[in-house]
């Protein structure tokens, strides 16, 4: 599922400094599934005809989408790497898919789109955390 | 592989009008993993020793980035349909890909990164083209 | 207005290439600045009473603001020029822009927001137009 | 220099809750400009001869720059607003702004654009600190 992220993982010309290459690998796979699913998710929301009640979880998922692909892109960049950049980009990574799946899923009863991208939201803010704890 | 975008296409909750799921699909997961590739490519070619020779590549990689995650997150909305938009923009992702997996290519042989990332811009171009032929 | 734009150009080390410079800063500012009156349009349409009747509005903002930015950034790079690569990125910024200006123009009557982000849409339209002429 | 910024809060249809608006708006045009020259720093960066030596400074515009255009997305979404996500991203955008004026002003007397960047970072980090302050 991370093939491509392994792969250019594995071909970094320098060493890669002690980091944990496989939670590294799936938190870049993470925030940018995260990314594509709330961007999904909130246009379905917007097709909604109760989309009056969805306003809230659009906007969460905009901003959850766009520091997922922000965390992704600080992620995939190994060269002149600086701890600080990176542990407070993924707390704040982390704390984004918190609301985001908190958000989302309070609607996932009723639809789908909620159930699947709570999740997505989930499993990102977990990937965060791992990264961040193995970090140290 | 297409696991997460395929469920948000499938959750969506409108009609898709007629386009084809399946090519929609893979043209959204190539447009994320193009991005994700073209940004670790242009970072590992900054930490190759030879980064004089590499500028051209990693200003390509960017663009490529760039354009790949708005067509991945155009074509990710469903709402307010506009095929003008996805047309334009399906075409200028196509041709940045065709430019960036051409300038890889070039250094294919010497840089494992680079071979990656000429074939995930490869990809990408043809499910750009394909989608496109799909519109019709 | 454009002031940090054309001090970077002016401090780019090599030759900008027989660009029009008044052009490219004017197009480079109109797409940062559409960008974010795309992004606070589509909020502030969520944030009407009738968001039912601006979902398409709304999503075309949201295709708008990732457009004009990625359109921004590539255009701010000038090492490795690729003119195909230009073309077809302005030719879709503009083809969005015009897309949203007429969108946004059908609430600007009653939308003060959309009257302004329409007024930005039009420029912007304006200034890759003017770009695209001027690079032949 | 803010006016398009500050039309687009003052034509926002709900209350705005009690933020400073001029902090706000100040906040949300130093993202943008950020954004704009980190790029273009990156850039330039990328066309000077010796950019063997200037590979961290390059990398970190890169990241300055997304979380720039990310925190500048957010602060202009207003609807169902989330103090946690807010400061949270605030925080990632200042740490960045700081670390890449810190790496440009290194080079900003031999190079005009790590000069202007380093003013654009620093001015940004301030009013990213002036907001957090003035949220409480």
């Amino acid at each position: 599922m991370t093939h491509h992220v392994t792969a250019m993982l594995d071909s970094y010309p320098k060493d890669l400094g002690g980091v944990d290459k496989q939670k590294l690998a799936a938190c870049i796979q993470s925030c940018f599934e995260c990314a594509q699913t709330c961007t999904a998710c909130a246009d379905a929301c917007l097709g909604e005809d109760m989309v009056a009640d969805l306003v809230k979880c659009i906007r969460t998922n905009l901003d959850c989408a766009d520091i997922c692909a922000t965390t992704g892109s600080i992620l995939s960049r190994r060269t002149g790497y600086d701890a600080n950049i990176t542990r407070s980009v993924l707390d704040a990574c982390r704390a984004t898919c918190k609301a985001c799946a908190d958000e989302c899923g309070q609607h996932a009863g009723m639809h789908e789109h909620c159930r699947v991208c709570a999740e997505a939201c989930r499993k990102c803010e977990k990937a965060c955390q791992d990264l961040l704890s193995a970090l140290g």
